[in-house]
């Protein structure tokens, strides 16, 4: 067949999501400053859109603990999007007070996960969040769901998942690939899916990198004319609920792949590497996942020479 | 566009070249036996195509100071195709004697890559390469050539050296990414050029992964028809003249990635995360630039907890 990158879209949405998922299960907990100041090079660096926290009970993710602190210092005037996960109408109300007006909410498109993750069956996750998206559309905030575990071979609730979601009038969705097993076959297979509940630009996907094939998975998403991707610094990250899970796709070789098609995302590619660096110092280990940031910094091999 | 699977080829064939290639440029010089059993486990594994060592000068490459040896301790009544590198005829002569009965011969399309790994000009290697190419089919020996440098931005010289090729009624090629810079649009730039020269069935390739780009690599490579492919164990390997490249791609996540098309490679993917283990001892150093030997070894992360 010919491969059309003409047909590609022009210019890609990323949304960076090293300071929430990126972050929540690291052991050296990032100072406030040190993440408002992660932000600061971030949109210097030419970021639109950010996912910095999430309101769940800080005891449970001490990583995310300063959530409103971390919202309340983010500079005000800047015309990034940052976005904040809101497990239920508590985390709602302290994101608002925090200043949050882009929350997502999250379920997973397997019982088991969503169990592990929420302490609660699907039905019962959709019934809170349907609360919240309608506490959320009369205050006026933007709304998104992610929707966890989405390329498993089998999602079983994926579509009363997103059906559900389309009769509550949610406009877009974020698909995940919460374990990292997809491939391309089931990137095609999702998205065709998802085709039927939204429109192209309305999906953001989300790729860990458990198994190598993490940037196939975007290349069949650009094909098929996604255009919005979430992803973080040295492929940071991972859930404890999905065993063995990789970090997320690293924003270096997402930012580094899409410029080689052509493909624009308006972040520089240096300075997403010198963040690298930085949080590399911060978290006290080489951020290695990436494999441009490793070619940027100098080094040949993760545990070799 | 559509993508179409369905389409691309049923079987791919892959050669391991995790003995020449991977162990080059390892310090820990592995003894001929250790490098016997690697083969054996490799059979045993389904692999089809191994690529064992290089008749270079003993002095330069001392990993590769055995391959007469380590040729004659092969076992003889083997399917499996033993291939080794060979430079100019002395070195064909020693390959000639040692029993090996498939040379790679190999030429940059860069003249600077050419002249650091073979002190020499392109046309000056080519001269010689060709005087091989006739021994070789005079005493019916199969011939190979890699080429290197084949997918950088300018590889000045490629049309030249495949054009030398068929001139010479070489029938195989072996196009290297040797700084492992490609990516999915110079893959497909090039394979379109090559197929002006071979048949697709005749290319195999060979891409490395500097920037995270391989496995996107291998899915044009398929789309476009290609099928014949090397790798080495744990993504090892890298050229000492070409700054900065990564090793590889990792035998055990092309092998992952293909099956998850549906591609046959008859190559068991627990066996070869076993001699992942093995070879990680050996060079007492884990081997994580694949991600799936990664993944079923059991580590979230190369380099945290």
């Amino acid at each position: 067949m010919k491969i059309d990158f003409e047909g590609l879209p022009g210019e890609v949405l990323i949304t960076d999501v090293t300071l929430r998922d990126g972050l929540q299960q690291e052991r050296n907990v990032l100072e406030t400053r040190d993440k408002v100041a992660l932000v600061g090079d971030m949109i210097k660096a030419g970021v639109k859109s950010l996912e910095v926290t999430s309101f769940v009970r800080p005891d449970l993710v001490p990583q995310l603990a300063d959530a409103a602190e971390l919202f309340m210092a983010l500079p005000a005037g800047s015309e990034c999007n940052f976005r904040a996960l809101v497990p239920n109408l508590r985390g709602y109300d302290r994101a608002r007070k925090a200043g949050c007006k882009n929350i997502v909410l999250f379920v997973s498109a397997t019982e088991e996960h969503n169990r592990n993750n929420l302490g609660k069956s699907i039905d019962e996750t959709l019934d809170i969040l349907g609360q919240v998206l309608s506490r959320a559309t009369k205050d006026g905030v933007n709304t998104d769901v992610a929707v966890s575990m989405a390329f498993e071979q089998y999602p079983v609730k994926l579509r009363h998942v997103l059906e559900f979601l389309v009769d509550k009038g949610q406009k877009t969705v974020i698909l995940c690939d919460t374990s990292g097993m997809a491939n391309p076959k089931l990137v095609r297979e999702r998205l065709q899916l998802a085709k039927r509940y939204f429109d192209r630009e309305e999906v953001t996907l989300h790729f860990h990198d458990t198994t190598g094939c993490a940037i196939a998975n975007v290349l069949v998403s650009l094909l098929e004319g996604f255009s919005s991707f979430d992803a973080a610094i040295g492929g940071l990250g991972g859930c404890p609920f999905a065993e063995g899970a990789a970090g997320n796709i690293a924003l270096e070789d997402l930012v580094w792949f899409l410029s080689s098609l052509n493909v624009k995302t308006g972040i520089d590619i240096g300075k997403v590497v010198e963040i690298n660096g930085k949080l590399s110092e911060l978290l006290k280990r080489p951020l290695y996942d990436s494999k441009v940031a490793r070619y940027f910094r100098g080094r040949k091999s993760v545990c070799g020479r």
